[in-house]
């Protein structure tokens, strides 16, 4: 439940799809390191907040207790704390593992591929982020999803608004995560969850909303910089004078345009401990693509300077920043956008297939293809001794061979090759 | 334990490798298919005889009774079964585990990829099972692993051989994995267990022994079709017979010279029903690699007519043929060899950095560097504000990038870049 078998048509779209991303990921210079897939579970505990529950454990069948990775980022953390290493660009393609239920329609599995590119070390403030949120752009704009957003906040910001609006560092995680659902309901709802569930006194509330619902650039950053009580809070200062130096970084890359600093973005993750973004895909006009309201988030991440250093027998910290390309979900558009276009993903690479017009010539399909194979050449040939010149032209036309080289008595006799063009049916004796 | 983390180089090297590997498949016409690495606990139950006890259990936190995939055969299977495929030219390169002991320096892990090959359908006899073999040959001839000889054998023809030698049936399966140590110890030793533990009479062991010990080509089969008992044998002749027809499709991709059919090949699972073969390097006399004795089986495979039907509700048979190359062994064998020529691999494929001489020009180099990442050119800069000239150049050559952009005021001023070729330190303006 929740998994699922990738025929060879997905399995292609997806090849085609993780290339992309990766090929992004190279063009930044990163290195591809691997982990497994199944960790220790002590590892993983304390991690993930609330969905610790989430994690798929690993029977006790003697010796060491262990479990499914939740996500990479907790494994690249323990790696390079384990390791000793200070700095590294890496990315990592790999599957994780989630007791979730399954909402697979909108592309939400137990086991999926995560993407992740991350840079970790002591770096002048600012320059890796935006190197971040820079990826995240060239791989939406590349894979043509249409139009999108890339939401900015800084957790200092965040943790600054809920001290300046009274309430107290206990209940700075529990805000956040009430904030955090700004995007699927209204205000109103979250302010009562506030009032209600978390505590929160309602003039605190209310002060919250006045800030979380705003959005904008660098002009909302300068009226924040100038805000009374904001401008007096130490955090908050910090993380409005980086989100400044982070958009003139970003107006140099030429990407503001689609920036969106929101300080209703908070993220899930307990980790976070500087800027955090989320890519979102705007709703299309497109019919076909109407369907995939909801799809939402496609990419994420932040900083998390805390987390190597809680696998470091010393707490020596590894400051990190990174991001998650959401590919499955970006995965589920590209198939039905493939379904809608009514195109053919080719699912194999041949190139040309040995064939023959007669009987009793399978001795010389074997010896060509086998050349053809020396040489390089993608070649297929039917696994019957007498296949029937149609069944072999069909094969072709079926599984997309543009070429076929027919091999008869007479191109035997005069040492050719016949090489025929599927499509256009034009033979060329070679 | 058991399990690894893969840095940099390694995971370069490996990726180096499964390129190989998977543009091999390719050449042959095969598509990519990808299963969870979760199955259900009852698949695998029942298809790997005594190392059932390998496979690794997921906790019951609930729902359905988990395991991790032992291999990729019986994956594939399932996937044929489930999906009613009839035909099918599959690869699929994905880790398996297994609860065994750890012996990493052989490059045993309980961690692991394997890389399969497989061909599913209804065919003309041996074709596609001399296509598994010509992969075989291709694969180890490219990577250039030395000299290997692959040994081929036939299930039918060890059970007409356990037959006629007058050992009951019910125990052709204990005979056969007695068989199978041949490889590794004497057939003395062989002979006392098939007589001590497994209960044959001594005349039995002492009949298959004139058997077993036999391995040639296309001469010991012909000796063998002329034996005045094996040609009594349904089961033996008819292995006998495919047997000739593979040695005769071999010859014709003229690979006959690496292969020797060997009547001590019996392979450990259960599953195999027909041709059986495995791929042995043989002991090289260069010192570096003398140490790698011991690495063995590098490719292993056969036919398995059977175990399709055994996930079908009716019962209904694909027949299977496929090769599983044994990525690990091979891995360590490079990195071995890679470790004592001193080459270093690259562990990015950055083709630029951009630099700067002077202070104050940080802006200069994120303008620069996101002109050439939105032309796909992949390039690389330090994350610091002002970085000195030297430790700019000093990474270039510490991890391989052959070109340095360099952009001080003068190159702004006039609005050229100086293009530095790190190795031979020539400086273009343009």
């Amino acid at each position: 439940q929740g998994t699922r078998d990738h025929p060879p048509a997905q399995a292609a779209l997806r090849e085609r799809l993780l290339r992309a991303v990766v090929s992004c990921f190279k063009r930044h210079g990163a290195a591809a390191i691997d982990t497994p897939a199944l960790e220790l579970r002590e590892t993983l505990m304390g991690k993930y907040g609330e969905d610790t529950k989430l994690i798929y454990e690993l029977q006790d069948q003697g010796g060491e207790l262990l479990a499914l990775r939740y996500d990479l980022t907790v494994p690249f953390a323990r790696y390079l704390a384990m390791n000793k290493v200070n700095n590294m660009k890496r990315y990592h393609v790999a599957k994780v593992y989630r007791r979730d239920n399954p909402a697979t329609t909108r592309g939400r599995y137990r086991e999926f591929y995560q993407c992740d590119f991350d840079i970790a070390g002591q770096f002048d403030p600012m320059i890796p982020d935006a190197e971040c949120l820079k990826i995240v752009h060239e791989i939406l704009s590349d894979l043509q999803l249409g139009d999108f957003v890339i939401k900015v906040n800084d957790r200092r910001i965040l943790n600054g608004v809920f001290d300046v609006c009274g309430v107290p560092e206990s209940k700075f995680i529990a805000a956040c995560s009430t904030v955090d659902k700004l995007d699927k309901v209204p205000w109103e709802e979250v302010r009562s969850e506030m009032v209600g569930e978390k505590g929160l006194s309602p003039e605190a509330a209310d002060r919250i909303g006045e800030y979380v619902q705003l959005h904008g650039g660098l002009d909302l950053i300068e009226q924040l910089l100038q805000d009374p009580k904001l401008s007096q809070n130490k955090l908050a200062k910090e993380g409005l004078g980086d989100m400044k130096l982070l958009f003139e970084y970003l107006t140099l890359f030429g990407i503001t345009g689609k920036i969106s600093f929101d300080l209703s973005l908070a993220r899930g993750l307990d980790y976070y401990t500087g800027v955090i973004f989320e890519a979102v895909l705007l709703q299309q006009e497109n019919e076909h693509v109407e369907e995939l309201v909801g799809v939402g988030s496609v990419a994420g991440g932040g900083r998390y300077d805390g987390l190597v250093g809680m696998f470091d027998p010393k707490g020596r910290k590894v400051p990190c920043v990174g991001v998650s390309i959401g590919i499955e979900r970006i995965f589920s558009i590209l198939e039905q956008r493939l379904k809608a276009s009514g195109e053919k993903l080719r699912t194999t690479e041949t190139q040309v297939l040995v064939a023959t017009p007669q009987k009793d010539l399978l001795a010389a399909r074997l010896k060509l293809i086998s050349e053809l194979w020396d040489a390089g050449i993608k070649a297929e040939m039917l696994y019957k001794k007498d296949p029937k010149l149609l069944k072999q032209l069909q094969y072709c036309e079926d599984t997309g061979i543009p070429l076929a080289a027919i091999v008869g008595e007479q191109e035997l006799a005069d040492g050719v090759v016949k090489l025929r063009d599927v499509s256009t049916r034009e033979e060329v004796r070679m």
